[in-house]
């Protein structure tokens, strides 16, 4: 994964703004773990739990805690955070194949978008009218921008992505393959007979350096906008129903499910699988674990939970009887200490 | 996003079949929510939670139940199911753009297709052999629409949709992008080493009305059809299996999976992130909440639930501890039991 | 769905080396349910609790178990495995539309890319610079390949599929409608302020007879690769992490999320909806039933299971405030216990 990229120990030292404790003219040409690095590679140490793994690490040198330095012989860069110091060093090996700045023939582009310069369009795209794409953007093979969306400076659409009409993006938003934004909210009213259609009137904004993974889906809003904050970073396969508003550097993990309008305040992580029924609000710095369902709305930060954690099934089974005789159960243990304190007496 | 549609209340009142309270000549613009209204606007009083809010609307209109007509005090529109007017509403202040009837040059048609008047297909939509599409139904750009499928008329699918081979889709049926109809159902037969690939040769057959969402995937059946009853409305990234057979109207919401050969009734609500385990039924007018799962089949009308709700995880923490315990805990308790009624005597 | 295929009961026999019983001249022309099938059709016992079907099975012949012969009075094929003869007659009537092996004129190729012979790419394909395909592959429309990217004889990915940078798909890989394969995984360091991505430097390698449903999503590797085993099976709408490596022969069904850095064995079955956190090990031979969470690692082969089951939403209403309240109830049940054992002295 090396591409030819090559730094010394003290060019990335400046660079990652840390100290070096060894030799700074040692050549790094890739970042490895601590278990599968060779020489010529940097590695990492962001987890006490692997400190065993220092001792007989191959890297060239080794990203570490002032603290834990003694814990490995060879070179190193100190650092107060390692995690942070390896994800600023992963842009410094970047690999990822660059695009070139310029149009591809084949792109359908309407007469009335407005393209600034630098942008990259690839084959196949389809950039409907009114659209506005700002300087420095890279929209992927295949894509589809609606009628009047816009793409702020430096954006990144993935091959295949899909954009529907009045879709805002701001600066610096990256949005992965096959996901759709602007999609119609899920909205219907029951006539007593059949699901009448409500026409989805709203839009979407999605604020400055948001990230949005592989295959996920944000609906449009029904009258108001569906609307993202700075920072937000949302992973593969999530749906964002309608007019949900998600606050600042808050983070959605893959598979998750919100309702239409939910609200999630800044500073949140939503685990994988989750899930929130609509019109709830989660206030800032809520966690919620991995495939919990939030049914009514959380006003504290703190962690929260649900599920019954996974158990041998033929275990799981005997439970569940249980579960369901739970209610049972509880007043039957209230009538026995009734009879205890009776007995106590 | 009044989009210069423009009604007098009037209007409005004779094409939604309500009648005026107040001054037919009032001009409106657009549709707003009660909160964020502005001159120009209607609104809407479909939830009584939001009573409070009609005092301070500065909607030109609100359409109210009679009952609370005296809530606002200015104009407005009397409806017994204000919601089902809105509804009705967002289809007069339509703000989509509109694709024009024509066939765009990048598409890639075969020649045995048969495509009806006043059709549209967009940039780089493939449609290959003995595809057949309806008068008025638009293909959006990207689509894919395989060999010996077949849409009826009026029929959208937005930009990006995947249909495979012999799937068919009656009139007025709504795909969103990214969705994909027809893929192979999940079908192996171990040999004892490996897993032998069933070929799907089975299709998918939509009937009219039907709505499916963003990042959808309904797989064709095994050996006879999946099925989608007239009126269903799927959400997005929803996952039907193969030969699942879905009722007439009923609905399905975002990220639910149903297994293959599942059969659900008719006016169904599945909630969100609900899943229904393979070759089980479900009865009409079943209501199964938000992440649910159901495991075997249910053969009466009625909601049904399932998993603990969400709660701090440090408490959530120790009930699940006591979880795997609860059959040894009901057993003893019985005992608990035994005891008192022998001391009861 | 016979597609003008026909065979005598004697070739099938042939083909799919199993025993006539009957009338080896009979002509079969399609497969069907014993519920559905017609004269001129072949269909199968795989599950004995169909067996009274077989009574009024129109088919012209049945593949049965020996022992259950004397249940059907006309043509019959015997197989140990009628489930597994079923999946490979599925093979002999393969009605699937057979794309041509060229490459359609709209495809836009690297110049650098090397399309071996007998390769089919469709209308619209893009396919990126080093690109490798091997023979007899068969690319659909629409799909994105990228750079450096590899796939090996005899695969197939049909409309509309998006391949990152980097991945590589060995031999006889199939690969369903509007599913990515490395896309970035989700890795952020936070600087106490804000997320900071970790450029995804690993790729994706997947192994051969690997199948991946549609719109699914696999993500490359943060440092190394992302690796699905021979002969794996992906359903529709999984999300699998970076770094995850999946064992040989294992099967994961729809919807099912993997966070980062789980391991899973070999011959494991992950149902439907089922999630793994992340950085956990499963054994080989593992099943894990639909929707459960798994929370931490699994090292003994068997089935586990989490969750509550369905149920009664009213009665689950009552038996979730008594969830919350199982640590007490635990605690009080202890506390008579000790009672009763002084009483009992």
């Amino acid at each position: 994964m090396s591409n030819n990229i090559l730094y010394t120990l003290g060019e990335l030292a400046q660079l990652l703004q840390l100290k070096v404790s060894g030799d700074s003219d040692c050549k790094i040409r890739g970042i490895a773990t601590l278990k599968s690095a060779q020489s010529g590679d940097i590695s990492f140490l962001s987890n006490n739990a692997y400190i065993k793994q220092l001792a007989n690490c191959k890297a060239s040198a080794v990203i570490v805690e002032d603290k834990f330095a003694d814990s490995f012989a060879g070179n190193k860069l100190l650092s107060a955070n390692p995690y942070l110091s390896f994800a600023q060093a992963t842009h410094l090996f970047d690999n990822r194949p660059k695009s070139s700045s310029n149009i591809h023939p084949s792109a359908c582009i309407s007469d009335s978008a407005q393209i600034a310069k630098g942008v990259s369009i690839a084959a196949n795209a389809v950039i409907e009218a009114n659209v506005i794409i700002g300087e420095g953007s890279i929209i992927g093979a295949g894509c589809y921008i609606g009628a009047n969306s816009r793409l702020g400076s430096e954006c990144e659409l993935y091959a295949n992505v899909t954009l529907y009409h009045d879709v805002h993006l701001a600066d610096h938003v990256i949005v992965h393959s096959n996901t759709v934004i602007g999609s119609d909210g899920f909205g219907f009213a029951f006539d007593g007979e059949k699901s009448l259609k409500i026409i989805q009137l709203g839009g979407v904004r999605i604020a400055s350096h948001v990230e949005v993974g592989a295959g996920t889906t944000i609906d449009r809003g029904a009258i108001e906008h569906t609307v993202i904050g700075v920072g937000v970073k949302i992973d593969n396969q999530v749906q964002i129903g309608h007019n949900c508003i998600i606050g600042e550097h808050s983070i959605i993990c893959g598979c998750t499910g919100l309702a239409g309008s939910v609200t999630i305040g800044k500073y949140c992580i939503i685990g994988g699988g989750a899930g929130a029924v609509g019109h709830i609000t989660i206030a800032d710095k809520v966690k919620v674990s991995a495939m919990s369902l939030v049914g009514k709305s959380i006003t504290e930060a703190g962690m929260y939970s649900s599920g019954t954690g996974h158990m041998k099934t033929s275990d799981w089974k005997r439970n569940i009887v249980r579960f369901r005789q739970l209610d049972d159960m509880a007043k039957r243990l209230k009538e026995l200490e009734k009879l205890g304190r009776k007995i106590g007496k």
